[in-house]
């Protein structure tokens, strides 16, 4: 699928079937995540797959932002340096947030449906998958076969949200 | 371009030439950022693409993850709500880290170069670009016409990276 389709087309998907996803499908996912650019090539992500339905239960009991359904969980955690601060903490945020947008336009250009999910429980995630104190939960990325079609939720022009030169000059053609 | 092979194909560009990046193909890349999702569908990204020499060069000598010679950086600000916490902040970044992605593939896909910077001194863009205080600089994408074609940085295995169930329970096709 060409990149601006797959840009374009990817929806968030809140509903999905029950059927599992392939470990094949869901290794191209986390081999294209791989592949984004993180700060100083440290690749600080780690990708936790949950299949496992009593442990995607448990999250998500605790975790607002994530709905019935999805039969796969990524959790996108950091695996901290000891000295970390706040600026590393920053740069493993954005390195998995642009990880996770690989993985979801990847998941779309095969056909799966994916919701990234940012309002959850960190401190359920690490008591449940009993994470060590320096592998820190990012980000959820759902997956699976989608089950609804959404169309585009409203987009604001770009006249609203691109500038020329300076902050309130607008970006004109 | 497909989307899988611009995902794998994309690699951080540090050298451009000389030539300015049209308009039509900046647009491209805004018009690819604002199809990301947003937390709530809040789209408080911003984005300054800044072409003009002086401006750049003051941004650059407050921020060290800049080199010279991008001739255009786009910075991506987000717009804070009033009652911007923590966690709004957190999904600021996210949001933004998901957009510039978006832009770095279709740039890739176009032909262009990019690189993500996380190394800027928000201050100092703060003060160049007479932000209001509401609007928080999260990355800078430069771009340009690539006058390099740099080997990919050694990734980590899968193996490494991802897990099956649990925390440390290796990835096994």
């Amino acid at each position: 699928m060409d990149v601006l389709e797959a840009i374009k087309g990817r929806r968030s998907i809140r509903k999905y079937t029950d059927q599992s996803v392939s470990k094949e499908l869901i290794e191209i996912l986390l081999d294209a995540a791989r592949w984004a650019p993180t700060a100083s090539n440290q690749q600080r992500w780690r990708f936790i797959v949950l299949t496992d339905h009593s442990t995607r239960e448990l999250i998500r009991k605790c975790s607002p932002g994530i709905f019935v359904g999805p039969p796969v969980y990524v959790v996108i955690c950091a695996e901290e340096t000891a000295n970390a601060g706040e600026w590393d903490r920053k740069t493993y945020l954005a390195d998995c947030s642009i990880a996770a947008q690989n993985m979801m336009l990847a998941a779309h250009a095969l056909g799966l449906g994916s919701c990234v999910i940012l309002s959850y429980s960190p401190t359920a995630i690490q008591e449940i998958l009993d994470l060590p104190e320096s592998v820190r939960p990012m980000l959820v990325v759902t997956l699976g076969h989608p089950a609804e079609d959404p169309e585009p939720p409203a987009r604001r022009p770009l006249d609203e949200i691109a500038y020329e030169g300076e902050y309130g000059r607008e970006w004109v053609r």
